[in-house]
């Protein structure tokens, strides 16, 4: 027998038949797309999906585990992500709440080349939270952005990451904002003794994906952002695999996914499938901010990114979206100190960045250096 | 001033007044993502987005028009996508009905390369609709899927296509059914005079895509299948440039962007995105088979993929999911000839594949050979 994984969906359906046959649907959509009244049995034996159990949640709900052959995603994330969701997409009312994953495809996915240990070891931030800022505003010439770099980087931030909708637009070519912004870092570094990371923001299209890759590595760049689900995901596995370098992942696209009754959990996208296709650092946008996540989600996504899952390294959550650098004790005592929080605006709001940086870094540390 | 271009959202609010602080919200959260009272005058003016316009569309929905500078996107499809719905996509209740495009945007994205009028050439289709199966069950051995490809193209289908979650599974690894699928179908060729081609299903991580590509191209094939969502839509354009190859895209994963209140609509995501990153041939689930577009929505997402549109050409729309071949002949009344019509488990149910392609075909083309 094959080893199989296992995915845990809410289905929308008046009547346990009704689910019955939702479930069941699922099993064929995902997998022989064709009846298996016209398919050989040991082909719907081994490739077809199972439903494993089915159980009334609330009225209209319903809850199904379906398994799944690992042979049928031929151990690549691509194919794994079709089989998981490509066509029920279009099929409303299925929602993915749980994956089981098989030992296989963690091993052969890979997870986190560094994760929160490696961020961690990098940055020297002994035991404490970690922090992290955005360059912005779009618009900013690469030297400006620099200069914040720079401030930033002498505040004590350990990582100062592109704003994710800095690309390569004229105001800050590509290459010219990751020499200069790694150079001021650089400096910073000199001078304070610190060991701040920047990361650029690489997110491209295959044609140009590896010469900012090349570009942010020649810079000096140790890791990188990336719009994880606009590259798609396997991106994440190709940069580890290729470059070595530590990757911060954005969820830019990814909340049509989070709907109330179909889609896939925040907690399973942006936790699971985020840290096996290896990310090292999730960012994702806190309850309380201007996004609208419940803290239940929030902590269920922590769960997922540092849960002992086969030999996976431990990712990075990354709260963000608005908090202020006052609501950040509140945070780092509840999410704990595995974390990397985020502030981006709430920084620029204090005038003096170096200033600001260094208030980031008294809330966010007191209660561990 | 520089060149806009202008999406327009349905948004819900409760009021007016909610709907323009909404629609200002997306001006600034999709570009300067921080306060414009800390960002210099002539960088929010260059940079961030405006809204056009507001109205009342229906109690608790109303429409904006929110214009960006081409600038911000820095003429890349990722960063596009990201101004497009990159954050937005987080913040419930907002949905994208339609793109006015840029024509710069267009002349940069470039959309088909070959297009309808291009399938049509290749296979010498005359001024009749295009047939289009696919390939399946996953499970069936590399000779076996060359047995049922060489039936469809002797009884006349188009365009031989990969189920779309054929991958590289160890029953008929990618390579080994390339080529011999693409041999079936050439014998096929031969021995009719027909000209129908093989698209296998390239569909994988950035490692191993070039590499398929280019085994195609060895095998002989004129073009792929691709789930363009799962790989990142600029996959599309990159194979256009690279290989010259046409591509048939699969909307897998796509569906969780059809919500009724949020994400973007079908048309415009698998009409105007995926034609100008380069879609030859767009497969959509029509309506009246096992998903459950509207008719309307099928339309709308057929004259997207055919209207003038800068210099682009037009793109082929694939209605499939479920048609038996009785229905063919209501379908290439109602569509007309420019579309490709694809019919997989219908012509699986008749046994005789030859002889179901057959009957396949006159349906299709009784009122146009």
């Amino acid at each position: 027998m094959g080893e199989r994984f296992e995915v845990a969906f809410e289905i929308r359906a008046d009547s346990p038949a009704q689910a019955q046959a939702r479930a069941e649907d699922i099993t064929v959509e995902q997998t022989l797309e064709m009846s298996p009244a016209l398919v050989a049995d040991t082909i719907t034996e081994a490739m077809a999906g199972r439903v494993q159990s089915l159980a009334p949640l609330q009225p209209g709900r319903h809850r199904a585990v379906v398994s799944f052959a690992v042979e049928t995603t031929g151990g690549e994330l691509t194919q794994f992500l079709n089989v998981l969701f490509g066509n029920i997409s279009l099929k409303p009312g299925l929602r993915i709440t749980d994956i089981t994953w098989a030992p296989s495809l963690l091993k052969g996915f890979g997870g986190p080349g560094h994760g929160m240990p490696g961020l961690r070891a990098a940055t020297g931030a002994g035991d404490r939270p970690l922090l992290c800022t955005a360059l912005k505003p779009m618009g900013l010439s690469a030297g400006e952005l620099a200069q914040r770099c720079e401030a930033f980087a002498r505040g004590g931030i350990d990582i100062i990451k592109d704003d994710h909708g800095l690309a390569d637009q004229p105001s800050a070519p590509f290459r010219e904002r990751v020499e200069r912004c790694q150079q001021a870092v650089t400096r910073a570094n000199t001078a304070t003794g610190g060991r701040s990371l920047y990361f650029p923001n690489v997110t491209s299209g295959p044609g140009e994906l590896p010469a900012r890759l090349a570009a942010a590595q020649e810079a000096g760049c140790r890791g990188v952002l990336l719009n994880a689900w606009v590259t798609g995901l396997a991106t994440l596995s190709w940069i580890r695999e290729r470059t070595g370098l530590m990757v911060m992942a954005h969820p830019a696209l990814t909340g049509a996914y989070f709907g109330a009754d179909h889609g896939i959990t925040v907690d399973v996208l942006l936790g699971d499938l985020f840290r096996v296709a290896g990310a090292d650092a999730v960012i994702y946008p806190n309850t309380g901010g201007r996004f609208g996540l419940s803290e239940q989600t929030c902590e269920a996504l922590n769960h997922r990114l540092r849960r002992p899952l086969g030999a996976l390294r431990p990712a990075a959550p990354v709260p963000a979206g608005g908090m202020d650098l006052d609501s950040i004790p509140h945070w780092a005592r509840r999410y704990g100190p595995d974390t990397v929080f985020l502030v981006g605006g709430g920084l620029y709001t204090q005038g003096d960045l170096e200033a600001a940086a260094r208030q980031f870094r008294d809330k966010a540390t007191a209660s561990y250096d």
